[in-house]
C-alpha cells in the first residue's frame, strides 16, 4: 500500500454511551478510511467527559496517526470536546471572530432574532486549530497538528458532519497521503448482496489492486473499488478499468458509477432524459416514495403531483379503482395496483405512474397475506405490469423496501420499453 | 449509586472497523445495560485480531468488572474471540458434550444432514465458563468469571444476540446489582434544545438522584431522567416526581413521558381522542409528511388520503388553491399554505389538514424566499392559521425539520382549541 496511515475513531457522546442514539457516524467515517487506504484498527465510544476523554486521546495518539474525534462541539455544558482537545495538546481557548460571525449569520438566516448567550461558547477554538465552516450547523469542525499527531475534530450531528467530511476533511486528507489511493462507487439495484457476490466472487478473490469489497443496502449494494499507486491518473486508470469490468458483470442492473448519485436520482434523471412525466399512488408506503423521489434537487423536471391513497374509497376517489376489483381481490392485490397504476397515469396526466398497496403491519397480515406482502403496478406511456414482492422485518423496514423496489422495477420497466 | 456496577462492551469484527455494517449490537447493549444501571464508560470495536483484541480485554479488565464482547464467535478461522478469551483467563478450551448435541440438533432442525466440520469448533469452550445456549444458532453464548472480573461473549448476528441477552444474561445481571435503577424519558417539541436545557439548568446542575440529560433530535429534545434507589417501587417514585417537576416547566410542550411514543404516534393517538379525521397536502415536503404519519401502524384510524401538490397547477387542480393568490403572491407563501389547508381538508372532507410550501433548495432561493423559508398551514374544524418558518441545513435536512415542527404546530392548534 502507498499509504500507511493509521487513524483511530473516537466518538464522544453519553447518548451513544447509553444507547439512545445507534452510532452510524463510526460507520460513514470507517467507509471513508477505507476508501482512502487509512487503516483503522480501533473505534472507541466514550461519554462527555473531560478525564476519560483525554485518556482516550492520549491511547489512541500512542497507537496511530490520525485521530478522527466526533461529538461534543455543540454549545452545551456537556460539550467538552474542543476543550479538552486544548486540554491535550496543551493550548488555550482562543475566540475565533471569523466563526462568531458565521454563528451570527447561521442564526439570523434561521429568522432567530435573539442568539442563546451559550452559542457563543462555539466561536472558542483551540490556539492554532485549523477551523473548517460548517455549511449545516453553529459549531466548526477543527484540525489540530502537533508532533506528528493530527487530530480531526467534527460536529456530532451526522448531516452536519458527512457534509463538512466532504467539503473539507476529505481533500486535506488525500493530501496527507504519501502515495495516491482512489475509490470509486459503482452502485446495483435489482440483485441481492449474496448474489451480487457470487458474480464477481473471482474479482474479489483475486484482485489485490484495485480492490473491490461489497456493502448492502437497502434494496441496493454498492461496489467500492479501491486502486493504489503514484500518481491520481494511475489510480484512476485502475479503477476505470474495473468499473468497466463490473459493466460487463451487471450490464443495467448498475444505475451509477457516481459516488454521489442516488437510486432516485438516477431515476429522476431517466425520466428527464425519456422526456416522460412521473406521477406516484401510495397505500401503505404513504407519501414515502414520492418524498424520495421529490428529496432530488430538480425533480419538479418530471414530478407534478402524487396520491396518498390509504383506504379504499381514495382509491376509488382520486385513482378511479373500481368497488369490483377491490371487493373482489382486496386492497392489496395485483389487480388493485395495476388499477392505482392506470388510474393515477390517467388523473395525473403522467408518462410513468408507480403504484404501491401492500400489509407493511404490525397488524393486518392474514395466512394468504401476511405481513410484507407488498404489489407494486408500473405504468409506463400505455404499457402496464404489476409485481408481487414479499419483504422481510418490521413496518418501517418494509416500507423502506418497498420504496427501493418500486424505484428499481419502474426504472427497468422504463429502461426495456426503450430497447 | 446503589448499584455501581461497571460495564464496557466490545465488539469484535473487521466489518465494522471498514464501515461495511453499522453497529447495531452496540446500542442494544448499552441501552440494556443503561436500563439496569451498569455504567458504561467506553465501547470498543476491534478486528478479528488476536494481538488487538487481547489488548482490549486488559484495558477493558483495568477499567470495569463486567466486559460484554461481541462477535468472532462463528466456526471460521477469523473467529478466534473465545480463544482469546481463554489466553486472557489462562484456561484451556475443552469440549462441552451438550453443545456438541445442541448444535447436531440445531442442524437437523434446519434439514441440514451434513454439518460442515468446522463447525464443531462451536463446541469448544473455555474451561469453567457457563454456557448459555443460543435458540437461534449454533454458536453458544459464555460467561467467565475470575477474580471478580466478568466476561460475557455473545454471538455477533442481532438477533441471535437480542435473543440470548433476553433468555439468560438479563436475569445473569439482575442478580449481580445491589440496588435498582431505572430511567424514563419526557419527550418535548416546539422548544429547541439551548432554550430547553436554560430552562431546567437549575434540575440538571443540582440534581443528583434522579440526574436529568438531554438529547437533541430533529425538532425535538429527549430528557432521560435516571434514578437510583433500592427498590423498583422508590426509584420510580423518583422519576415520576422529577416527570412532573418536568411538566411545570414545559407544559405542553412534552407530548409523552413513555419511551416508545414518537411524535407522529402521540399525534395520531390525539387525533383519534379528539375523533377528527387527518389530511396532508404536501409541497416541498413531498409525502415526507404523510410518510411519518403513515409509519404509526393503526394511523388508518385517522389518516385515508393524502395530496403531494408539487407544482402551481396541482395546488389548483387538487387544493382549489386560487390562481389570483399563486400569481400575486407566490407558491410559498402565507396566502398559499392557508388556502392549501383549506383545500385539502375540504376535498378530503377532513377535520384536520396540514399543508406545507417552502423552499427546500439547493436552488429556487432568492433574497425575498431563501432557502429554508417555509409556510405550514393549519386547518383545524374550520380555524386556519398559516405559519412562516425558517429551517437550516440541506434540502434533506429542512425537509425533516419541516416535517417535525408541521407536526407539532398542528399539535399546538389541536390542542390550543380544546382549551
Amino acid at each position: 500500500m502507498a499509504c500507511d496511515l493509521k487513524a483511530e475513531i473516537i466518538s464522544v457522546g453519553t447518548e451513544i454511551l447509553l444507547g439512545n442514539i445507534v452510532n452510524t457516524n463510526a460507520a460513514f467515517l470507517a467507509e471513508e478510511c477505507a476508501s482512502l487506504g487509512i487503516s483503522v484498527f480501533y473505534q472507541t465510544t466514550v461519554g462527555d467527559n473531560r478525564e476519560r476523554l483525554l485518556e482516550s486521546m492520549k491511547l489512541a495518539a500512542g497507537r496511530a496517526d490520525l485521530l478522527i474525534i466526533t461529538g461534543g462541539l455543540g454549545p452545551t455544558e456537556d460539550d467538552l470536546t474542543k476543550e479538552t482537545a486544548a486540554e491535550y495538546f496543551g493550548v488555550p481557548l482562543v475566540e475565533d471572530p471569523h466563526t462568531k460571525e458565521r454563528i451570527k449569520l447561521f442564526f439570523q438566516r434561521l429568522g432567530r432574532s435573539k442568539i442563546a448567550e451559550n452559542n457563543w461558547k462555539q466561536a472558542l477554538v483551540p490556539q492554532g486549530a485549523s477551523v473548517l465552516d460548517n455549511p449545516n450547523g453553529s459549531a466548526p469542525g477543527l484540525i489540530l497538528e502537533k508532533d506528528g499527531c493530527v487530530m480531526i475534530l467534527l460536529p456530532g450531528p451526522p448531516e452536519e458532519l458527512v457534509s463538512l467530511w466532504k467539503s473539507a476533511v476529505l481533500s486535506y486528507l488525500q493530501k496527507k497521503q504519501n502515495g495516491v489511493i482512489r475509490s470509486r462507487i459503482v452502485k446495483v439495484c435489482g440483485i441481492g448482496e449474496s448474489d451480487a457476490e457470487m458474480l464477481i466472487k473471482d474479482l474479489i478473490r483475486d484482485q489485490t489492486n484495485p480492490t473491490i469489497a461489497t456493502y448492502a443496502k437497502t434494496g441496493e449494494v454498492h461496489l467500492r473499488i479501491t486502486a493504489s499507486a503514484d500518481s491520481e491518473e494511475e489510480a484512476f486508470s485502475l479503477t476505470d478499468k474495473m468499473v468497466a469490468r463490473l459493466g460487463e458483470r451487471f450490464g443495467s442492473n448498475i444505475y451509477t458509477s457516481s459516488r454521489d448519485v442516488t437510486l432516485e436520482m438516477a431515476f429522476v434523471d431517466l425520466l428527464r432524459k425519456k422526456g416522460y412525466s412521473l406521477t406516484t399512488a401510495e397505500s401503505c408506503s404513504g407519501g414515502m416514495l414520492a418524498g424520495r423521489i421529490i428529496n432530488v434537487p430538480g425533480a419538479s423536471d418530471v414530478y407534478d403531483r402524487g396520491f396518498i391513497t390509504y383506504s379504499n374509497k381514495a382509491k376509488e376517489d382520486l385513482l378511479d379503482v373500481s368497488g369490483e376489483t377491490l371487493s373482489k381481490y382486496g386492497a392489496v392485490s395485483y389487480e388493485t395496483a395495476y388499477e392505482m397504476a392506470c388510474g393515477a397515469a390517467r388523473n395525473a396526466e403522467a408518462d410513468v405512474a408507480i403504484a404501491v398497496t401492500g400489509v407493511a403491519g404490525p397488524g393486518g397480515g392474514t395466512a394468504e397475506k401476511p405481513v410484507g406482502l407488498v404489489y407494486i403496478g408500473v405504468f409506463v406511456v400505455g404499457h402496464v405490469k404489476a409485481f408481487e414482492c414479499h419483504f422481510p422485518g418490521d413496518r418501517t423496514k418494509i416500507r423502506a423496501y418497498t420504496v427501493a423496489r418500486a424505484l428499481t422495477l419502474a426504472r427497468a420497466e422504463i429502461m426495456a420499453l426503450s430497447d
